[in-house]
């Protein structure tokens, strides 16, 4: 049975919407960021990059969020998450993928992580004081140029979708208003009432709270 | 026929050599950072990002390596330059990429563009000052963990090969010596010898030339 490491809050919730999207069985096991689970033993045996998330197989385990959610879409093709038979929209669904992981994550990360690229306490302020600003750049760029709509894709939903919702659930905290965004707002709305968000979201809220 | 846009000494040269691995015909538009022609209205009508490379297909323009390069794998199976029928192997493809893409590259990036992420002359300073340290603390990690030799992903040649000789090809730029990894120097060497990556590399020097 697949296995999902996570955190909540990050982007692991992607792979954990996109899993329950599939009405496959699967198990979830929950890091705490906050007592930096991801940095000790077992879990870099799981991940050496001591991030999430990480998914076991039982074919060895993946990491990366587009991997993890093309292998979902391509593991469970009756849940129609990606148009995997189709190598020039398939593409397109990895590239907006990649935009989040490479571009958008990476401006959000500057938030929290800036000790990544920088030593120095006034680099790191000033690389936070520049998160609203990036960050809103990239969605400006969503919201003019990549959702199609209703979904990110258009008609279909896919796994775009549930990587999008999950970064822009990250755009209050980086100081963004997310009503610049009309379309990435509603596109958040239509997502929140999709009952796998909900199981997703419920599951990591019952297991905070055990 | 397909058509790359690229410059010179960018990540778009994973997909030139990628694309020439094929055997297929494809036509290259080479941009000059040093002129900024990545930020001209011709070029932003192209990629909005205002970044290489960015594929012209008979269906639409594709942007991001990741997604670039897995569409060349899927478009000339016969190139054999991805396990594409194998969901898992292609995910352990794709998280590899994801991770250049995601981790490394942006790493790198700190030592040339990290007004993407502060404003302040002094963070600029202080990121680029981290670059040798975050660049080679990943290709620790991918020495280490990721190369399963004599190619990335073991006794097949693919599109990970192509990336990681592109991004090793920017160590010495950012401080870092590739003698500490045995593993990723001799990759590079072995990439050299292949003639696609020679035909790849001297179609951008003459088109340098020209």
């Amino acid at each position: 049975m697949l296995k999902l490491y996570y955190a909540p809050g990050t982007c692991a919730l992607a792979s954990h919407i996109s899993l329950e999207e599939t009405g496959a069985p699967y198990e979830t096991v929950r890091l705490s960021f906050t007592d930096g689970d991801q940095r000790k033993p077992d879990y870099l045996a799981v991940n050496p990059k001591g991030r999430v998330p990480a998914l076991v197989t039982d074919r060895g385990i993946l990491t990366e969020s587009p991997a993890i959610l093309a292998f979902i879409a391509q593991s469970f093709p009756k849940a129609r998450l990606a148009p995997i038979d189709d190598p020039f929209a398939f593409a397109q669904v990895q590239a907006f993928n990649s935009y989040l992981c490479s571009t958008v994550h990476v401006a959000h990360a500057h938030r929290l992580r800036g000790s990544r690229w920088a030593d120095d306490e006034a680099a790191i302020e000033a690389m936070k004081k520049k998160v609203p600003q990036s960050v809103g750049d990239c969605f400006d760029l969503i919201e003019r140029q990549m959702i199609a709509g209703p979904w990110v894709m258009g008609d279909n939903y896919t796994i775009c979708d549930a990587y999008l919702y999950t970064i822009a659930g990250w755009l209050e905290g980086d100081g963004v208003d997310i009503e610049r965004f009309p379309k990435v707002r509603d596109h958040y709305k239509r997502m929140e009432a999709r009952p796998a968000v909900q199981r997703a979201l419920s599951q990591e809220q019952a297991a905070a709270a055990a």
